[in-house]
């Protein structure tokens, strides 16, 4: 039995979006599962320095195009939010709270938020935005809400972030497949390599 | 006849010298030329606020595990040299200094100075190490070392930075292709879709 491959990603990563679309297949094909985790950029900027790409001079604008041409690319959706980038703590934190009792709902709650965003432009920033989303896949909407401000689910994501930085993880997406870490959705050829072939 | 895909580069590019392993044969694939076009990330940087790869927080130490493995990946060589990230100036005022006469020979010496710097371990920053590397390709090293401190080719380069600034160019490499930039080897899987189908 191999290990799950570990899927990080911010709900607010256009490239975390993209490869979201594509982890669960490209484990599988290699007789894998995916841990998905939740983390916020926006503490990994504060450990590195590092800025969000559009807000970068001529990077940003280079980005927007990419984002755009390699969703046609791999053949996926995408649409560039109205506001972007934004903080994601309250659906991080949703998904996480759903996480406790059960994986899977979690899994697809992640997908149902970056889908919520990056195709039908909500701004899943705020809570009851993301408690909507997630009620569409069957939570209860009161207690998600709950969740968003509840101390003991921040804490959880706190600690979520915090282990993904000791791990080395500085971007989304960043994916750990048996302790070798592969930064962008531009690694999933490597990836697939490094499943298949166990090291190169 | 289709117009040469522009290629851009620092001649201490880790990714830059992967992708001048590459290009050519891309090019050559669908017809095409490539005009080379040397540049100085230093420039760049200074632009768009970035900093070497390197210098970044876990981002570092991930950019040269991930520089090998790419590597290993394409099947290419490379190694990290002693010193790293040098000055290029020296190195591409020569090339360009060839380049004005014959450029298919100024390609060479950039792929020699390539090598140099990633397989040999010599210091191309160094004016005489320039030289000599350029030397090894029949240019004559008194008139290729006197390039260096040539006002016009210094104000060549100068314009060739500036040129691709405007263009841009905020990385390395850094392809254009009939007028669609792409930054990174790991684009080079669209640059090929792009030149088999016009875009997409």
């Amino acid at each position: 039995m191999n290990a799950p491959i570990e899927f990080y990603f911010d709900l607010s990563s256009p490239y975390g979006y993209l490869a979201a679309q594509k982890i669960d297949a490209l484990a599988a094909k290699h007789g894998r599962t995916v841990d998905w985790h939740p983390i916020l950029l926006g503490v990994m900027f504060r450990a590195t320095g590092m800025a969000p790409l559009t807000e970068v001079p001529m990077k940003g604008e280079y980005s927007k195009r990419d984002f755009l041409r390699s969703a046609r690319f791999h053949g996926l959706s995408f649409r560039m939010p109205s506001r972007f980038p934004i903080p994601t703590q309250a659906a991080a934190r949703i998904m996480l709270w759903v996480r406790e009792q059960d994986p899977a709902r979690a899994v697809r709650i992640a997908k149902a938020m970056f889908h919520a965003y990056f195709a039908d432009d909500v701004d899943i920033s705020d809570p009851d935005a993301a408690t909507t989303t997630a009620a569409r896949e069957g939570v209860d909407a009161a207690a998600a809400r709950a969740a968003v401000d509840d101390p003991v689910v921040k804490d959880a994501l706190r600690r979520e972030v915090e282990t993904a930085l000791a791990r080395g993880v500085f971007g989304s997406p960043f994916v750990i497949v048996d302790g070798e870490p592969f930064w962008g959705l531009d690694r999933f050829d490597q990836i697939d390599r490094w499943l298949a072939t166990g090291g190169f």
